[in-house]
């Protein structure tokens, strides 16, 4: 009994020594066709239905809304690589006798991948290959993509659930590398005496919003957030989206150095999950509010990747 | 003598009643301060509280979601001087074991006033002067405005109607520069057996919206909605807003040529109630869905002129 | 045994034939490394040297300088694709008592491929493959090109040659598919008693450029120009450049349907002979100006394809 | 008599003795209209005609070219409000059979102000006043200037004149911020051998440009240069264009804190004089070229500013 005892240990600490350093994405023919069909180019969000909707809405008892979304500014932090800036235009005066003056501005910026943020699925990859395998040089051009464009994904409406594990850790802000494990959802939710349902948005708080704007350079440099682990155990919870108020919602660095982000292929190429990033948590967290209304209206720009966006909860 | 008297008044006469055509805006004594205080920058927002919010949410019953916005595409139709362009940024595959691609688009755009869009009060002027008498040469920058950014509207979630005058004249689509009336709202409303209440978000349909990407040109060119009489019986209402499927929500051109888009200063300028154009109203038509939840979540971009944004009916 | 080996030449024969109506560019093994070296990066551009300087320099006798560049404008023939767009910045009054206003403004645009433009050798390849057998997928960023640049060109001062086909012909302007052959160059060269040296500037003059702001439609469907075999003649000649008053200097559509602008191969991949396409060449053509000293300052813009251009002709 | 006049001094005094505290920029009817009539928009350009190309000409001895422009990267220093973004765009690979593949990039800047760089009269204002007194608010749009644009000016071709006041004071690099003096510029001269003529390309090394992507901090935070009595002198001179190694070309801050950068108002609105910004001066410093034949091919851009250049000397 000992000797094997001993083995079967050997071989546990063996592989997880082995394959615990590297997570590595399924093979295509083990993730594809997605469960929602070879064509499928909405993942998760086919959970939205009238059901989801009622259900949000009898969550609805004070009529009081907790905004989600931070002010897009140009002092606000940004990925590397990407900008937000606003030109004024001149007003033009018109000569009619009303004296109309117009005023408006050029916005240019990576608009889907700015500021409070929703992913879509043709933000990310393994290798060649997006969410249900559609192929990056088959439905990529310079001025979008021809599937699994943003504009698919249409508004959200649904239980939101958010997880504190900041309040679960009696902390303000998680460490800046903190990774958030499966016990830590599993708690957090037990206080909250909350269960997982399909189709909930489920929001994290980590504390790391409150560096907006206050710390760029630290909010952008690394963040606590859930690793691989805790994010596989979320998706067979089977959401419809998650979100944190960081900017990739998972840990990052990667406790892992050989892999970069995994959750994001995780959640947006094999699973079909979309991320939430950069949200404005700080109300929702001192507030206590754990279930609610959650609305979201991603901007339906044809081929994008991604929208900002400012998502509200309704309670 | 007396002959020349007549003809003195006729002349008198004449003159007031060429002048009698052209709406002319208040001075900003008669304005200002708006009825919600001297600094206010919200207008009609400030009508959004939780008793909206609730009176929304008992209208939701059957828990369908309408998508009021268009997708926002280079095809679409544009105002002159406006641009809707996207840039897809070559893949960036990262060096780690999982192979994890990347992709983001670059949009420059006239983001606050392309497609389905909402108006802010930076947006139009009387002279140099905006609403609540703020000035233009004061409150502008290179790079947004001081005040009356969109950043401060937030989410905004009341009491949705629908006011179908194209259903009321029994036609697809108003004549294209047809101005919509005091009469046509009052018996468009009585027939839906609905009356406008404070905080409504009032949702005009024209039957113009058919021609979004069908006949960019016609769209426009010009378009049928209210005039000077029914914008200010609307504002007496007090709604939250006032959207409709064209452009301008307002009859284009004016019928009175002397005048440039009156209704846009009435609202926006002398009222501070917001605009909402280019909305997608087919379906909410053809369902015939006059009272819903209206959920609407502009993008919080400091300092702009509005926001294009993708608003929902539900009911 | 000889009928069989005639039958077999003929097979060779017809094959050839076949294989004939359509260019193909050669391998990469047949065109690298570059007769500069290897890690060359500036191919004809290495013609330039004082002595082209001087050459230049004792062409010009009345000190006449010919603009070669068209006006850069909102209005002007552009490429599928392509845009130039000027936002006039608000003015900026500084508070000093020299009230000094500060304009600028914001240009987006493909700025090394609009107007009158010299293309780099990053601008176009041969599947992966670029000038010196560059890799596309190895040389290439979000933010440039980190060999081929055009910063590596700078300013080019050598003989510039007017080789006027429009007048050879005795017409204002070739036909729009007019095929320029070796002789067509031959002839007009012989007229204008001049023979092609290593290092020229070689400008070939199509009166197409008359169409500029008047016809940009049919100026930009296509145009006449030199084809393969004009090409290649000319690429023996040793050119630092070509270019023409046409969009892409070479006959479009090409007259063999399956090759798509195989001329921009020939010159900037396989023989790194630099192009200047939208030329303004009337005021050239009509002074008689054959030899003259050119002169060209492409922007010096880090990894970039291309650039915008205002060359001169002196004399 | 004697006592008034005495009287009258002294308050010629103390009025001189107040302004001369800060330079006023002179009115309109004291400036206006221009030398070169009232509807010049070339200002000193009008110099530029075939005598100083000639002249030019003659001084190219050589055959060498020595360039004067900065490469144009996302690295280097830019003034406060401005920018300079490349975007690569995604390889397009046509579908025929010669396989090519086309690249091109986005630029998106402030080209007319950013790198070595060249002002035109729009540029600037006294007031709402510019060169000749065009006046801003009637020129200006949303899409350039109407009048004074950048495109009036061509190419220039002049003698240049490096005047080297860092070799003058055996420094490699004046004090951050020494202001150049009348003197300084006559010794200058006086050690090259040379006397300025009317037409001149004036261009004044003060080593600072050894900082360029060095420490862009120190570049962009204040600069040695010419101030009021300098540039006044110089304006006398006639030149066509005045540049120096550094930002603004005059010495920043003023060392009178109430006027900001009035030698932009004197050069560029009063005199019609060309600024050079930002020019790459070390070569011809350090191979001592004080007299050559300088090139400069602004680009055309319609209603623009100024403009981005890669300037050349030729000896």
């Amino acid at each position: 009994m000992r000797a094997i005892a001993i083995c079967a240990m050997t071989l546990v600490f063996s592989a997880t020594s082995a394959f615990a350093q590297s997570w590595q994405p399924p093979a295509d023919n083990q993730r594809c066709p997605s469960k929602w069909g070879a064509a499928d180019q909405r993942g998760a969000a086919n959970l939205m239905n009238s059901e989801s909707v009622l259900q949000a809405a009898r969550l609805i008892r004070t009529g009081e809304v907790i905004e989600l979304g931070h002010v897009l500014s140009a002092t606000m932090p940004l990925s590397a690589g990407r900008r937000f800036e606003i030109d004024t235009k001149r007003t033009t005066m018109n000569p009619q006798s009303n004296r109309r003056g117009s005023n408006e501005e050029l916005v240019i910026a990576e608009i889907g991948q700015v500021g409070t943020q929703f992913d879509g699925f043709a933000h990310q990859t393994i290798g060649n290959s997006l969410y249900n395998c559609f192929k990056v040089d088959e439905v990529s051009s310079r001025t979008g993509f021809t599937k699994l464009g943003i504009q698919n994904v249409g508004a959200l409406v649904t239980r939101g659930v958010l997880i504190d594990i900041a309040a679960l850790k009696g902390v303000d802000m998680l460490a800046d590398n903190y990774e958030i494990t499966v016990q830590d959802l599993q708690q957090a939710l037990a206080k909250e005496n909350l269960t997982l349902q399909a189709g909930d948005a489920v929001i994290i708080h980590t504390g790391f919003g409150k560096l907006w704007e206050k710390d760029n350079a630290r909010y952008s440099r690394g963040n606590p957030g859930i690793g691989v682990a805790a994010a596989e155990w979320l998706a067979r919870q089977n959401p419809m989206l998650v979100g944190a108020d960081t900017p990739p919602v998972e840990v990052n660095p990667n406790p892992d150095s050989q892999v970069s982000l995994p959750i994001h292929q995780i959640m947006l190429v094999v699973n079909g999950i979309h991320l939430l990033e950069n949200l404005k948590l700080d109300e929702l967290a001192t507030k206590r509010v754990y279930a609610f209304a959650f609305i979201i209206e991603p901007l339906k720009i044809q081929g994008a990747t991604g929208s900002t966006v400012a998502p509200i909860a309704i309670r």
